[in-house]
């Protein structure tokens, strides 16, 4: 099995060296190759997806993927810039099912903003479309205004479509994780005011008729943002377009106050998928030792179970991480008194320790 | 000065009588006159903005509106759904500019889910654009899918555009307000991957060039979500776009946990307003007399200060809803252990009494 290694910029490297070398302690054999991608790919190659590294990636069984992103980079042309990677790498690979859980580990409960009793136990799994909506719809850009008080003046304009087949298989894949949890599904749409999303919940609805034993309820967005604020436990699954899922899971990953714990993962129709961590590349931090890996580790644990059939495996690991929080090791983002703080690399090697 | 009161669904009756009596407490000579609209409006002429409706608000000089929106019409086609007439009353008015004010009183920090040293004290304000982006543009609908991998399919589209003239008019706005507040601005946009937000932002930087004075900063629309619920208290005005300002107006309101004190204001270029509370027309509690009037009073001294040129009396208001809230009086959405908990019509009598 084939695993591309993709870096990044940032924190990337780092965080990725330890969930590398938590799946070298697996003994198991994996055959892993790196590239560069993002900024690192712009400075090696001149471009953020270098097509050595998409082509490593489309041969790969499976992504793990650090972070991209640093202020040096924030100059260059948008074409060019670090974020390019992982939008090209979705669109190229297909990636079109991105899942998110938002989990509260107990230990960390006193890192969230929000009471204790409104996040203990928190544990809901949010499903963003990846590959439609106004990500990519075209036509897109800058022309001069056709219509309306404003005609003749610049505009920018983009557009938001969402094709049947996109969303019947978003929402196939929105009830099947959900029959594997709490058997309830959060559809998050505008259907009030876009004609995108009143589709988005035609289909949707259709899609639930195959999937009886779930519940389904329809959420408008705004009121989906307050809901996570007011009672978040009350959902189970969430899935949403691309842009609702990009603001929505952001904002349920910081509901816990450990973003540095949350894994993803991005899958094709074939469960080839690409598994990064949540949270960004940190820049401010790169090359200090301090950043938190164990949402890189997850996400390969993720990795394991869905791209590589190695569900025991992805236990093992999961199981590890719950025991180095019990052991009550903290890196700086999650650290609290009465807790001992370490570095990355001591954090990678206390989960590989802790996987014996 | 003329005042059309819409007063709606729900409980809009009962919360807009409330602050119909606290202006008529004023000792000041409004002329006041009341319409049908959402579905009232359908119920009585069978559109939710019916002819007259939209006639008189254009005829006065303010619009105090309560809330739409009833189980009894989430049937009907999208088109004669009440929240139609705020739409159309947005758009037909001119109201391009939506002022949110997201307020911790700090006898009410104990309602917020989060813990209070994150939000007490809080106090910033969400300027959100009112009248374009996705909401408007057009073309829109179901068509059949012209090309990509599901072509020949049915999809759902919209347009999202911003032109110059309207990024320019919003973003004097936001600076304007600042300079009456902290001379904070943060642009909250999707610059990275929408091409209508590289250009408002382009567009910002550039009015900004008039307030060197006010701080400007860029974020993107998923950051904002999360510094919204990490450290709120960071920001003083946000301004955004018509879709983003929706999501992240109800998310700022919910970080209060009292979101039946936020009043709003849309206005238009010539100050002309329509007021209402930021909550709904929470039909589960309509008619019972137990909802909260005080967003809807406070959205009556908003339109005294910022339509009516009566500041004074803005203030009066103002000071007479602290004055209950230190009384202790509460309704049931903001009761806690050792307040006094009143209904709808004790609660608009109580800010009438402490006016004096
Ligand atoms: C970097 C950016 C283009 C990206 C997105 O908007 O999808 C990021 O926010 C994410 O959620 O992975
Ligand atoms: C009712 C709906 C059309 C409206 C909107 O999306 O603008 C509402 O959510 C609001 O924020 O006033």
């Amino acid at each position: 099995m084939k695993i591309a290694i993709l870096p990044g910029d940032g924190i990337g490297p780092e965080i990725t060296a330890q969930a590398v070398k938590v799946l070298n302690a697996l003994g198991e054999s994996f055959e892993m190759e790196s590239a560069e991608v993002g900024g690192a790919g712009y400075a090696a190659h001149g471009h953020p997806l270098p097509e050595k590294t998409l082509a490593l990636a489309k041969a790969a069984d499976a992504v793990l993927f650090g972070a991209v992103g640093d202020y040096k980079y924030d100059n260059l042309e948008r074409a060019l810039r670090p974020e390019q990677a992982i939008l090209g790498l979705r669109k190229e690979l297909g990636l079109f099912a991105n899942l998110r859980p938002a989990i509260l580990y107990p230990e960390l409960a006193g890192a969230s903003t929000l009471k204790p009793e409104v996040v203990s136990g928190l544990d809901i799994l949010i499903i963003r479309e990846l590959t439609g909506d106004i990500y990519f719809g075209k036509p897109r850009g800058v022309r001069e205004c056709p219509d309306g008080p404003f005609a003749g003046q610049r505009e920018g304009f983009d557009t938001m479509r969402y094709a049947e087949g996109e969303i019947r298989r978003i929402a196939h894949v929105a009830f099947q994780a959900a029959r594997k949890r709490g058997s309830r599904v959060t559809s998050v749409d505008k259907a009030n005011v876009l004609e995108t999303f009143q589709f988005w919940r035609d289909i949707v609805t259709e899609v639930h008729k195959e999937y009886q034993d779930v519940q389904l309820e329809h959420m408008y967005v705004d009121n989906a943002a307050m809901q996570l604020v007011r009672a978040p436990k009350k959902f189970d699954v969430i899935v949403t377009g691309n842009m609702f899922g990009d603001i929505l899971s952001d904002a349920a990953a910081m509901l816990t106050g450990s973003i540095g714990m949350l894994p993803s993962a991005s899958l094709d129709a074939n469960n080839k998928g690409l598994y990064e961590p949540s949270h960004g590349s940190a820049p401010d931090i790169a090359g200090q030792g301090v950043a938190n890996p164990l949402a890189t580790i997850l996400s390969a644990a993720m990795m394991l179970r869905f791209s590589l059939g190695k569900a025991e495996q992805a236990d093992r690991i999961e199981n590890a991480v719950k025991a180095v929080l019990a052991q009550g090791l903290r890196t700086p983002d999650i650290f609290e008194q009465g807790t001992t703080r370490v570095g990355t690399e001591q954090m990678g090697d206390a989960v590989v320790n802790a996987l014996a």
